[in-house]
């Protein structure tokens, strides 16, 4: 077998598992056991990984990382949102 | 600056950023909100990547995704373990 097919494999395996828990995310609207700093750090070395493979120009991984880029963005914005809401509602 | 340094720091992020997610479970026992199928498929992703590096042997990738999986891995048991307490006692 290719070496490079299960570089294919992980690099999809990777970037959609995040799919799952977004799509949970979005239904549930339950972000509670989901860690802040988790998703502050992935988000963050996701951007820098999509650089990276601007820089190198690396198309397969200029595309695995954008779709990282977007399920990870979705989970994080949603887990600021209701940290803020929680926030504000223990406040009043 | 080396081009390199930001594939580094894109490696250290989205490896150390399941550190805090890890600690969060265990600490809190909470693993609701949590996707038992982005932990499975990104679980077996990362076995591929480990699978992967070691075949190309590159010594950096090899390091980060033993961190990766040793993390993801702790994330998944736990979730894994909660799920089956949760189907065993809503069946009692």
């Amino acid at each position: 077998m290719d070496i490079q097919i299960i570089g294919y494999i992980a690099a999809i395996c990777t970037s959609l598992s995040f799919l799952p828990q977004a799509l949970k995310v979005i239904k549930t609207k339950d972000t509670e056991a989901l860690s802040l700093s988790m998703y502050s750090i992935f988000t963050f070395g996701v951007i820098m990984w999509l650089v990276y493979a601007l820089l190198i120009w690396d198309m397969p991984m200029i595309f695995a990382n954008t779709v990282t880029l977007t399920l990870a963005l979705i989970i994080f914005l949603l887990k600021v949102k209701h940290t803020l809401q929680s926030a504000s509602s223990q406040g009043n």
